[in-house]
């Protein structure tokens, strides 16, 4: 099972996520790269780190938008989002290359990628985007997802992610932020989920039935003390269950 | 004999440089990266058309200066300015990979440019860059500056530059726009000098002397109309003095 | 009547309306904020000349987004938009200062204002920005929008606006730029309508129809030369048919 | 005497100044005004709250330089930075008036502040951006500065600062960062000097000789939680010692 969690999402002076400590235990990193986080000195970091600990580099795609954190839904053309992605994944990948490693997939951020769960037109504009860029790179995302829906029809291979800490919809979707329950808080009960979603699949959903959602990438967070303690856990519980940890792309410096 | 020029320097709704015209007159193309000027679809839409038209493509790196235009000097600490560096290069490479080519030399633009003549850490950071990005990649600069003697000492392949229309001091060196006669905006005397430059290696400097600068590359401007213009007789004239005409790198996707 | 035009829409060295052309034209200027465009340098030569042809000053404030000139939809957090919008008046408003008078209204840009036709949470964030910077200013907006229905109810002053080369639907709304005769470009049929909507306060619509519309202001465009020849044809026609036009708000320094 | 210490320095998602712990502790805030950091809604909280408190607003300026957080000298064309300055100035205005106060002195931030200590035109430029935005206003430096000499010159009322933290050379200006002892990090040591700037004036140089400094604020810094600390030990030595707390200019909202 892989685990991946955001990386590299400081700017400047202004720090954020705990990147040594998620470097410990995630096997993939979504690295951010500078549209809405992240300046170069941040990724050359993340990536040399990354690449020292076998963790696998993921690009962290976003819209241009440092002032919200790629968290607002942008009406980008999607023929300018594109290459929006395009350069967002070059530019990563190049201090990949640096770093004796390559980027090995790519994870929209934010609103993007929420965006795409449902927006055909910007879901094939990052699809293209991947694909024009290297076709052979794998792609993360909602299983379910229009995002990978059209991934997978164009060719690209798609890897089915779940969330420790988010409550599912009987019909295997998150059950939305705005919605009471849909963050769980409790470091047993998100420990439990993991276990039970990485060795059956399965998950119990919010009205209490059981849902498949079978998922190739444990997503945790790491954006406060308290997120990378709960990582912590997360990672330890899969370990003394017999899961075996490890990218789902080799993190090798084989391209 | 190589002619560049700067092209890809528009941003969003902003156009600049007459990028159209330019790549019927150059051989190689300094392509802004998005620091100074340049969004993605302005890279994408440049390298295509160079890549189409046998013009090399060149990084044009740059201090992050949107509002300056990277004219103005930035005391960017060394160590982040490698990284910067990197990133822009990378970001262009890979527009050049998906146009078929690649990257094919590095040439700093504007403040960083005349920065780097003298100014000893930040040339060691731009040829750290190159180096650790890629230690094939030629590098474009001033005869004798800091930049092309810490290149040469690191092992990167240099290319001496003149300018079509600046007036030179007895020692090679350019003569300081803030003097009067730096520019030379008559046509005739352009061609005449660009000519000479190119048959013979040398240019009367502004006392009158004679100076060798053998240049490998010459660059024009093309940032207004009258500039295309002067560019396009330039052009005519090394091709009636006899001079062949080439990118001093293969333009072509050998990579 | 009134003629407004957005000026100061440029950035560093990128250029975009000819500002001073049409500072001998219209009489109101919807002067960009830094947001979208208009660097510090731009707004206070356009505020100055303004002040100096007494040409009125308005805030023309949008998303920030200079990658994409403000003509993308953004869903900003309304509670944030509000800061925004706030802070984009302020920084003109001290140059309309220096220049001896003030911000006299407030006009949204490009997407900013095509969401708040519509967009309630947007619009009353740009409504509560104006009334807590300054509930005596005017705001600029297309009769029947949300935009102005909020104003209206928050005891701000609205001024409805009609476009010189826009068709129109049988409800008074413009026809979309999607549809087939959405810009008028033909100069005399633009100028015919324009003394029409100026004199009778109506326009014959897409359908054939008559819908009044009775504009206090009417927008004309700048961004090219063809868009200045037809201002100046505008001005002169309303000039002919006897139309005073003068700023709906004072331009002197009388706040 | 007057505390001040830099506020408002975050950026979107990325907080950075303890902003509620220091408006308890200073009688000044030196408020980032959005070009080295400070986003809108940074700014309208921290003037709220700093109106709230009967702690003044200072205008921290700064060159444009997010990703440098204003920390990198910009070689700016003086003639913008006026316009930048003003620009800058103004916004801050802005949230002012909307909290019922006004900015009440200027304070240049990181790379400026260093810079205008001896660079003459940089400092003249800010010195006109403040006379020509408002000529009542007045300026926050480092004693024996080219930017006060100027601002004296020029008629504006200035205000010698002196740092808790900071070690001075024999002729009253800082050590540089670059030399050991240049930062004191004695919580004990920095109370002392403090409170003996604050009754006597002066001030145990690096070299064991007495100095006159007679500052009318002291910078206290909160950009990290020991900071903080400190900055409550500084308050708290000086009110023991009698010494009386106020803003050197009305934080009341009498503009």
């Amino acid at each position: 099972m892989d685990l991946n969690s955001d990386l590299g999402e400081g700017f400047g002076v202004w720090p954020l996520t705990h990147d040594d400590a998620l470097l410990d235990i995630v096997t993939s990193a979504n690295v951010a790269c500078g549209f809405h986080a992240g300046d170069p000195s941040v990724l050359r970091r993340v990536t040399e780190r990354a690449a020292a600990h076998g963790v696998a580099v993921g690009a962290q795609v976003a819209y241009r938008d440092l002032a919200g954190f790629g968290r607002r839904f942008i009406d980008v053309d999607p023929a300018e989002l594109v290459n929006d992605v395009i350069y967002q994944i070059a530019a990563l990948d190049g201090f990949a290359r640096v770093a004796g490693t390559r980027v090995r997939y790519v994870k929209p951020h934010g609103a993007l990628y929420n965006a795409i769960v449902k927006h055909a037109e910007q879901a094939a504009a990052v699809v293209s985007a991947v694909k024009t860029y290297d076709p052979d790179l794998p792609v993360l995302g909602l299983p379910g997802s229009e995002w990978l829906r059209q991934a997978e029809s164009a060719g690209l291979r798609t890897i089915r992610e779940a969330f420790a800490d988010r409550a599912y919809t009987p019909e295997g979707t998150l059950v939305s932020r705005r919605l009471p329950g849909a963050v769980i808080h409790d470091p047993d009960e998100v420990t439990e989920r993991v276990v039970r979603m990485a060795t059956d699949g399965e998950i119990t959903a919010i009205d209490g039935t059981t849902v498949k959602i079978e998922p190739q990438s444990i997503c945790v967070h790491g954006d406060t003390p308290g997120a990378v303690d709960i990582a912590v856990r997360v990672r330890d519980a899969l370990v003394r269950a017999g899961v075996p940890l490890g990218p789902f792309t080799s993190a090798a410096g084989d391209a």
